[in-house]
């Protein structure tokens, strides 16, 4: 694995750091977050992105955001309330940032009476449990897949569900680390992923670093390279999953796993439990972002397409679970996921990381 | 339609006129080439480019040598050897340039004798009827498809195979230019196509010019466009078609046609019959060019990949007949294709444009 995209060196005098992905793959820079507005812009500028790293980052934040407090108590509560209502702007539609930093709200509200000094501390302990229980989460979704990995194969990914995008591993990539780091040999196919080409400057940048052999493809070489026999399986990740399977994840991977299907190759969805919203029945109920249209037409920093000519672009698919080999989770495979299957690898409702 | 890619305009003292198609689709402009360098030039930086396209140009472009040439039969011949070796240079790959080259040596050839003034008018002639010929057989091709779009429907395009790449209304275009000409209301939907975006900067163009309800789309979108019931047919043209009906075409057709048939939906190619090479028993003995790594990595002005990472880049695939709907050609639709429906429908060998 290449370095923590998000972490905390050290105690409250310590510093929050992070990979801005803004700069790569050509800069590979860390920079310290030691002001809570570098913090919020740092989120909403895509500095720190991945549902999971920005559960994270805002974990961190809410610390930065209190730790010159004076050590009264009132004084940090209220630094804690004002620090969340402030980064809560930044990414109002990261499901993972609301639920971070209402677990700290929390956490600050139980230790009432303890005193701020304490209250601090325990507030650094958590956002380090934060993302300490996330990378866990993604080394055992790792250790779930990686007898998928087997020596010598080839995998497909789309988009990025690596470290980058979580505290690290990540998701879809974490069976491919796991088997990476016990010896196997493999080939990876990243799409580029357009229209921001996620694969392209993410999934190729992690993978590189970790000294895993990747290949980049455009997303319409994905049937070819099925067809030539040159992957074996597919892997990507998952924003969000229906009861019954149905997974919603980055506009394309629909199509993968159509393509994979026609050619007999496996489809696998990698993500945390918490991904599945157990209220939605089927993918049908998960509602869809369109994006703007420049990202398409004025994605590489020159205009590609007429002015003002008509554009859609839905920033995610769903795949029907019919389409689906199984689903890797902290918990295990989920194997041909029905809705039957789903609910019993979940079991009873947890207080997991969403 | 829009203007004519490549236009004579008046007789031997009037000009060769090309739209340039580099500065699509922000800059619309016409370029006189009044140097055969400049015809050359033309070709080589893809300012002409698709198959027929460049072929016209080529063709015109032996007119633009010899024309200032003295009315000397032996100089006129002569000029028109060196002119047609010269532009033979200029794009070693296209099979319709050397096609047309040699159309325009055989005519000089055929009416040595007749005087250098007659031949030069000869050869002003034949260069006008390539573009007719081709002009023609793209309506032909419109004919014989454009009962398939009908009113109200969606269709999905790859690429450009429109009225950029040949003398006017295109091959897999000209169903829809031709339908739209009728009257009939109808939207398509065109795949930006990565790595070089000739959907976007081209298809995107040209079906806007002309009026027709036009949406670009991301080349991964196309399996959600289709899942949501926008699209009732794919057209698409062809680079070669061996004798069973597998057709090469632009890199992401192969991938289309298998998401069309997972979703029921008809998927077209278009091509004058010249495109069908009979010496090949299948698509399997078509080669495939690969080209560099920096189109996808630095496609559009920025680097979007890690230095030295590892690209795939096939331009062209194969899609099998199998998945192919029917052959739209100027003589016709061969439906389903087979090795005997194919040789069926093209009858006895003809010479006609390539």
């Amino acid at each position: 694995m290449p370095e923590q995209t998000v972490r905390w060196v050290g105690g409250l005098d310590g510093r929050m750091e992070i990979i801005d992905q803004t700069l790569l793959p050509t800069e590979f820079t860390i920079v310290a977050l030691d002001a809570v507005e570098k913090v919020w812009e740092a989120i909403k500028v895509l500095r720190v992105r991945g549902a999971p790293a920005i559960g994270v980052a805002a974990a961190m934040g809410v610390v930065v955001g209190i730790r010159n407090a004076s050590d009264d108590e009132a004084d940090v509560l209220d630094r804690v309330e004002k620090t969340a209502e402030y980064l809560a702007t930044s990414r109002p539609t990261a499901v993972n940032l609301f639920w971070a930093l209402d677990r700290m709200k929390r956490v600050a509200g139980k230790h009432r009476g303890e005193g701020g000094a304490a209250i601090k501390q325990t507030l650094l302990a958590e956002a380090k449990a934060v993302r300490d229980e996330d990378a866990r989460m993604c080394r055992q979704i790792g250790d779930a897949g990686q007898h998928l990995i087997t020596e010598g194969c080839g995998v497909l990914t789309h988009c990025n569900a690596g470290g980058l995008a979580t505290a690290e591993y990540g998701t879809a990539l974490a069976p491919m680390y796991r088997a990476h780091e016990l010896g196997r040999r493999f080939r990876v196919y990243a799409d580029e992923t357009r229209p921001l080409l996620q694969g392209a400057r993410l999934t190729m940048w992690e993978l590189g670093q970790a000294g895993i052999d990747c290949t980049l493809i455009c997303d319409n070489m994905a049937a070819v390279v099925m067809r030539e026999k040159k992957v074996d399986l597919v892997i990507v990740g998952a924003d969000r999953i229906a009861a019954n399977g149905d997974a919603a994840n980055k506009i394309g991977t629909y199509g993968v796993a159509v393509l994979a299907r026609h050619h007999g190759i496996p489809f696998y969805v990698a993500a945390p439990s918490s991904t599945f919203d157990l209220s939605l029945d089927s993918g049908d109920a998960i509602p869809i972002e369109e994006r703007g249209a420049d990202e398409i037409t004025h994605g590489f920093g020159r205009q590609t397409a007429p002015d003002g000519c008509q554009v859609y672009s839905p920033a995610f698919d769903v795949t029907p679970a019919s389409l689906v080999a199984g689903i890797l989770t902290e918990r295990g495979l989920i194997e041909k996921p029905t809705r039957e299957r789903v609910v019993e690898a979940l079991g009873p409702p947890q207080d997991v990381t969403p």
